[in-house]
């Protein structure tokens, strides 16, 4: 097909999408509005971008000419913020350490994405120190402190800022330039880098903006007046993408260092955040932790996101008032793919409509080809059945995996990325996610929804949290067998457990196959380094230790 | 300086923005939603996406194989609205006839384009059939009506599309493919044609989702709820960008055909539209026709642009209810670069502190690098009070006027694109627009800006329309004089007005140079093809025509 093409311009007039726009507009409507960081520091957006542009002398004064990585390691704070903005604008790669992986791990993904430069946490020093003379890329560490520091042997995060010029002009390039980079602990082998350019980052801000602010739903939106406070960690995805949205929009954005439920209830008090996301579990925390039980936290709006939101968890939130939803992605996918869509008719609904629309996985983002294939690779019927694997096409997703073709061209298979999500679609385009396709559990010949049974077991009353996973039985092939977490003054036995069960059975929620063969009551359940179960550690340590009850 | 690229993939994941995802999204959110056209047809998403595939395979049917030019010259209608997207869909540059031009210069734009496919209404047909053997590059034409046509030459669009095939595979291609074209009349010569690309459009659409959708402003926002009634033309910088979309958000959408104050009043009244923009003279009409005075028309939001809203047109639509405020933009702009941000604050002023917020021309949008540069080229200083030229620069500004590289070298100097208007800016980024460079009155060494002048004289009671121009004068330079349109039933002579502005001359609202020579009483201002007051003849016939009084 012939298309017409833009004739060269008679002026230069290139636009790229990158970073710098979104830093630019923050200082547009609401630049007196602060960023705050626990009770230690707040500033407006002047100084913001007047401590990005010092950051970004510091790395060219650190001899970095573009094109290297930049790790940083720190817990969420306004200091991190500002190398989501310094270190791509300077064409550098910005990388987002998970400093909840193993030091093992941790070393692997500092050598495997040949960082030059490390921003490091003093609370981590410890732990990089014992990587001496095993970090053949690193040129550079500096060091952040919530205060005076006792470290010496590196330079300070907060004096190299204060010595840095406040002067800086950020260049121009191609927006195909790769802006972050991070690794994601999959089921097998060494973590695996993803990696976003500044054209996906943008493109990825315009869509939170759109489908929180344009799109009128009725929970959950977000827009400019909103107090921000991310409670996902900046590690991981960069915390979902809305720094960047909110810091565009100069919303007030409150970071709360090392995520704790005591931090979440003292800044809910201070500093009145109307907007968070989160996974399930610290949502769940918040909820229970005495100090939360006393303040209002009515007009709370949640997005949750990474495991499934069960619907006695988001009772237990509307009962609170606070406006809980679900946003739908992964690490491949930068991360928003699908966010829910109430319609009024939804939110008029009674409890129990309100639980099931708010807790499906949402409708697919704008520019999202977002398709669930059954195993012939064709799309399943929309009537919420038929089950099939999510698969996503849109201009945000990672296109491939660092130095590793081979995984990439796993994840990437007829032109769309695969999620491992196993997946129904009804006729409004709302999917509804019933499993990752590994921990779906095969049993007497049926496939059971680890999810949609943790989701029921977790409306009893006594549980506060659940895990079910499938072990292996010698004639069913697979069988379930569920972890609880009980509430502190809950009384329950198996056997009431089982009873709360069979009536879903009986009603055809369930197989009959899906009672589990066990209910095991633990203190915790385990939990991988972003928050999520660690179904693959359960299904490992079952026989030795988890099958120990409490 | 150095970056680093994103590697190739490993699979085939590019994903280009096109204006298909535009309609893609359509079928997502709310699909059963009507597109409505006067009282003649009404469908939903599912049928227009249907239509569009019908017609992008009736221009294939004709031969087209991408890169031509097919130019559409109807009212505003569901059927403008398949051409918004079949055509560039297609490969193909949508041509946006004004029809408004005078026949010979609608000849002159279809030649110059290169027109090979012309939709045309049959009202208009007399026009083109006139052009018989003047329009080489014309091959195909087709024919648009509201029912049953007398028409027999031509085929018609509707029998067309009902003869094709409903099902169609819209390719991806470089984003960077132009997707329409239009000419604009500037104030000297021939008509000047803009172009836009895929990636434009597409990002100009998510600047007004972003814009009008994320930002939290106390005036007139717009959102999917909304029900879409635009009262530009479409044939007008695709009637500001809206109905890419309010289409692409599967919005209520509703089109006037040929706009007329009887029209607006009986679409208000049966599909209570929620959401339009329009030059001010439209607004002016409407809310002083008959028809419209008997309607409730409170909650109606309406973005005025193309010219200044005055204080006195902006507080009659206040206290009908109608939310207005202002978009600024042009031709060359895609258009949307500035729109009113009305802080809580702005909104709980008093009247005059509303009129005075609601008045201003905008605060940029996203992306959106607008400066006011002085004669020197330097910024002039945010204090209100610095007069210059607007510049911009962001991703949807035309990159250049078609086959005339010499007048694009004179719009984009410096890396920016020079509007033309004249404007102070303040600390909030906020703009005044004071003129257009042409229009400013130099009269006894004092710069006179027309806008501010006409601004005053439309807050006397009587006035229903003004316009101020400079007229040379043997001793001053330029003087002002005014043209007023009074209100039917108003009595008011020279000598009030007189009366009227005098006093902002003596609070210094006005230099002393001000006051117009005279107040000239007229029955109608000239107006441009697009609804502007067309002060470049009012100027030239002035000494002949203007200058009789009623």
């Amino acid at each position: 097909m012939k298309i017409r093409k833009l004739p060269p311009a008679a002026n230069s007039h290139a636009f790229p999408l990158l970073i710098k726009s979104l830093l630019a507009y923050s200082l547009v409507l609401e630049p007196e509005r602060e960023i705050v960081y626990k009770d230690l520091v707040r500033y407006n957006y002047y100084t913001f971008n007047e401590r990005v542009r010092r950051l970004s002398n510091v790395l060219d004064g650190l001899g970095l000419k573009g094109g290297e990585t930049v790790a940083v390691m720190d817990y969420d704070s306004h200091r991190y913020l500002e190398c989501y903005f310094a270190i791509p604008m300077t064409g550098n790669v910005l990388h987002t350490i998970n400093w909840r992986l193993s030091p093992a791990q941790i070393l692997y993904t500092i050598n495997h994405a040949e960082d030059t430069v490390l921003i490091v946490h003093e609370e981590f020093l410890p732990i990089i120190e014992k990587f001496a003379g095993e970090m053949p890329s690193v040129k550079h560490i500096m060091v952040t402190t919530d205060g005076p520091s006792t470290n010496t042997t590196y330079p300070n995060y907060e004096s190299l800022l204060n010595a840095a010029d406040t002067h800086y002009d950020f260049p121009d390039f191609d927006e195909d330039a790769v802006a972050t980079t991070f690794y994601t602990t999959g089921t097998t082998g060494d973590p695996k880098g993803v990696y976003f350019s500044h054209r996906q980052l943008v493109l990825h801000t315009l869509n939170l903006a759109a489908t929180f602010g344009f799109v009128d739903s009725a929970s959950v939106r977000c827009r400019s007046n909103d107090v921000y406070m991310p409670l996902t960690p900046m590690f991981h995805v960069h915390a979902w993408g809305f720094p960047y949205l909110a810091t565009m929009f100069s919303m007030k954005q409150v970071y709360i260092g090392k995520l704790s439920p005591l931090m979440v209830a003292d800044l809910m008090k201070r500093e009145k955040p109307t907007f968070s996301h989160c996974v399930p579990t610290i949502l769940q925390v918040v909820l229970h932790c005495p100090e939360a039980k006393a303040i209002d936290l009515s007009g709370w709006k949640v997005m949750i996101g990474g495991s499934a939101l069960t619907k006695g968890l988001a009772k237990l939130a509307l009962e609170r008032g606070v406006d809980v939803n679900v946003g739908f992605g992964m690490s491949e996918t930068c991360p928003v793919v699908a966010v829910s869509y109430m319609r009024a008719t939804d939110a008029d609904g009674d409890l129990e409509a309100q639980l099931t629309a708010r807790t499906r996985s949402g409708v697919p983002t704008i520019f999202t080809d977002l398709q669930v294939w059954n195993e012939a690779g064709m799309p399943v019927a929309a009537d919420d059945k038929e089950t099939g694997e999510v698969v996503v096409r849109s201009p945000w997703l990672t296109q491939g995996y660092v130095k590793e073709p081979e995984k990439g061209a796993a994840l990437w298979k007829n032109g769309y990325l695969h999620t491992g999500d196993v997946a129904t679609i009804d006729a409004n385009h709302s999917l509804k996610i019933s499993d990752r396709i590994k921990d779906v559990i095969k049993s007497g010949g049926e496939w059971i929804s680890s999810i949609n049974l943790e989701s029921l077991i977790a409306l009893h009353p006594g549980v506060a949290e659940v895990a079910v996973v499938g072990l292996p039985h010698p004639k069913w092939g697979e069988r379930p067998h569920a972890l609880v977490v009980l509430h502190a003054e809950a009384r329950v036995e198996q056997d009431d457990l089982k009873d709360h069960i069979r009536p879903f059975i009986d009603q055809g929620q369930l197989s009959k196959w899906a009672m589990p063969e066990e209910f095991v009551f633990v203190a915790a359940i385990p939990k991988t380094s972003v928050g999520k179960i660690d179904k693959k550690r359960i299904r490992s340590e079952w026989p030795q230790t988890i099958g120990q009850k409490i």
